[in-house]
């Protein structure tokens, strides 16, 4: 990975400086990192980036020419240009678990840090954590979409960039895409790539025929077709199936066909007639033309006949939701060793924050359904051997009460006192986790379109600190 | 700049194997990029990236890990292993110059090369140039909508990856914008860096007026204060002006104010109503919340007080459009010395290809305005002094004939056997060539929605090849 340490907001380093001058730039602070919309109006958010995130802090240094940098900016004296050189991060960081599902307003990541080192990384850990847990997520909308059936990562020639290509393809996968197209996320990743041919191998050849056979002989396990480059019914299928009876005769199994434009729905309908009559009933039908999860549905539910679907710019772009609004705000101060909450009013009452050092537990029935969450004040213990009430933060009546229930705490440390205590972890072994987190929440969370809202409450005493310091605002 | 030779699809690599297994690797290919739609429905795309794409073909070159990975995929054989490892690229590209204003279908890189060659580099070219050309249109959109006023880009936090924070700075300040606050992207190209400071600099301090004060006396010259902490015309303001005329007695002239939530319209009339009475006429309004071209459309015809724009998330990923669809299509091979044109056939007849080896050739009046561009056979020449007659390619009726018009040849040379003849240009050159292109567009071209459609029309000897191809194919 490139040194990303000048890859943030430029007011960061103006701010740092003034902090500098102040001499408070040591002053301990807590940002908590949150977003407060599920992408794709979706009732969840796969949280996703975190081993990226760690390589980043980790790899913090101002190089030398860095340094002459910021210095030809004519903005920042010597004394501060010298003691950036000398910058480690020196804090605490806690995260979710990479593949965790989250929810609205509740904290994901929390930095405590000097005040300078919080500040300088909320660019970088935004950018980061933001995209790939977009791409997660739009990943598992496309899979929950498409069932039982493999959803494959065909978008790299439309990611904004190489690094969306990379990291969305490492998304995607956790996400529960099977594999990728994009060769070089599989080598960085581990992770499945997948791939046969072209448009351009069936016009490099005299006759559709002879791609065909010439493709299969050299790939005779990996046999998948693509069919319309011509004529799908007419000359693909036949052409296919012709080449898939020889392979047959040699002892092989053919894979199946690929259709990457015409409607999807007729076409699939007949091709599987056609490979059925011939006999191969297990070669499978793979659609890889504009689709996203709307799409998949739509198809699936008309009884188009697709056994896998490549999922290209939509998936790769987030492209009804290319953003995840992921924020960074200070939730409390060190004054006198002792962590002072600090809240953030605003007009709208969506965009108050919620004060103080935190925690997420979420809290499971016995059969390991996910029930609700509660945000906590990080030194509240919940007992899991007494009943739990938990009520709505705005209809405090709507109250809902638990027994026999298991509590997880959510936030686990990366980095304590600049240590690195994050264990690395296989991105395959990301994606089980997640799938595993997923089969936690009851479907209709999991819904594409206007999806339960999952519920996320607050502790008692948090809610009381947050009402207080609000009340106290207004009075001023 | 990470070596992204392996970044592509595994078709590619599948297909390569088989040309070279049946000895056709070499053939010589012509290979077109081009788009379909501008993206925001608008009416043209500028063209941005080559730089990055030239970069990438000039460090091509497998080294020993990747091909040690690729053999670890089981699909290919060591003597096309060892053959990639003497891979170096000895094509042509040409190219349109980086920043170009170019239309749908007409051909803006084209790639001359052994078919094993034109046929690796595919998707990383399309992954840059989609990329880049998307952002910078979106910017000049963005731009135009503002008028004189400058546009600030503001996205890294939101963008998809930090490449796409960077290269989207990049491709945003070719596309108009004045500057970017992020940093790293500032050092790398460059360009203009701006930044002031962050609601949380003003939570910092004990009061929002000390907030102001310190940062003031900081950045005597860069006084811009954001004053929506808090309150913004009982607080802010009042703080703000107090501050200024601080400043003032002191002999410096304040900069101004920034807006970053709230009702941009009513408060930007009541600002700019507190700035003049305290005689600060030229202290700025800077606006930064979700803003793009419609917006900012409306926001001016509103008569807000806004005299320069931060635009984030919207800009960076091109929201309302997230991806380009630049393709890339065979469109001749050499046979026996000469260059064969190849079509691509398909039933909706958008996506039917133009054959041949092809440039393209602007036409300006004297005025030195864009009038139409003609997709041309790259041995074709239009004489200036003579009459020149167009016409429309489905409805040919449609005819238009120029006289004292000057023609330009679009697409120059990039690569040359291998040989990279592109001199690299400073960012804020190119940005001066595009705000030059985009100044040769009548207005109705820019338009923000439903704009006029530029004429894009084939020359009469490539409109025969296209159609005598079609009807041959037709016969069949």
């Amino acid at each position: 990975m490139k040194n990303l340490t000048l890859l943030t907001d430029l007011y960061q380093f103006t701010m740092i400086n003034g902090y500098f001058k102040q001499n408070i730039h040591n002053d301990i602070v807590v940002f908590d990192m949150f977003f407060r919309k599920n992408p794709s109006k979706g009732g969840y958010t796969i949280v996703c980036g975190i081993e990226q995130l760690v390589d980043y802090i980790n790899n913090l240094k101002f190089e030398d020419e860095d340094i002459s940098y910021l210095r030809s900016l004519n903005l920042f004296e010597d004394d501060f240009l010298d003691f950036l050189k000398e910058f480690k991060f020196t804090g605490d960081i806690y995260s979710v678990e990479e593949g965790s599902v989250m929810f609205p307003n509740e904290p994901i990541i929390r930095v405590k840090a000097p005040l300078y080192q919080a500040q300088l990384i909320e660019t970088t850990l935004l950018n980061i954590v933001n995209f790939q847990s977009l791409i997660a997520t739009k990943a598992s909308r496309v899979c929950f979409a498409a069932g039982s059936d493999p959803v494959l990562e065909f978008g790299l020639r439309r990611a904004q960039g190489p690094d969306a290509g990379l990291y969305g393809s490492r998304a995607a996968v956790i996400g529960g895409c099977v594999g990728t197209a994009n060769v070089l996320a599989g080598k960085m990743f581990n992770i499945p790539v997948v791939g046969t041919h072209a448009h351009s191998w069936v016009q490099k050849f005299d006759s559709e025929l002879e791609s065909f056979r010439v493709y299969a002989n050299m790939y005779p396990n990996k046999s998948l077709l693509l069919v319309d480059t011509y004529d799908v019914l007419n000359s693909g299928m036949p052409n296919a199936i012709t080449v898939f009876n020889e392979l047959r005769d040699k002892g092989f199994k053919p894979s199946g066909v690929r259709l990457d434009s015409g409607d999807m729905e007729y076409l699939s309908k007949e091709i599987r007639a056609m490979l059925d009559e011939a006999g191969f009933y297990d070669a499978s039908i793979v659609a890889s033309n504009d689709l996203d999860e709307y799409k998949i549905l739509e198809l699936k539910s008309s009884g188009a006949k697709i056994s896998s679907w490549g999922v290209g710019t939509k998936l790769i772009t987030s492209s009804d939701s290319p953003a995840l609004g992921g924020v960074y705000k200070l939730c409390a101060v060190e004054e006198n060793d002792k962590l002072v909450p600090k809240i953030k009013i605003s007009e709208d009452p969506e965009k108050i924050t919620n004060p103080g050092f935190k925690n997420v537990v979420r809290i499971y029935n016995k059969h390991n359904k996910a029930e609700a969450d509660l945000i906590i004040l990080d030194d509240e213990i919940i007992d899991e051997s007494k009943e739990l009430t938990i009520f709505h933060p705005v209809y405090t009546w709507k109250k809902k009460t638990y027994k026999n229930f298991t509590a997880k705490r959510l936030l686990k440390p990366l980095f304590l006192s600049g240590k690195c205590v994050h264990e690395k972890k296989d991105v395959m072994a990301i994606r089980e986790y997640t799938q595993n987190e997923l089969n936690t929440l009851w479907p209709q969370y999991r819904r594409i379109t206007s999806p339960e809202e999952y519920k996320v409450d607050l502790s008692e005493k948090l809610w009381d600190l947050k009402n207080n310091m609000i009340s106290e605002r207004r009075k001023k």
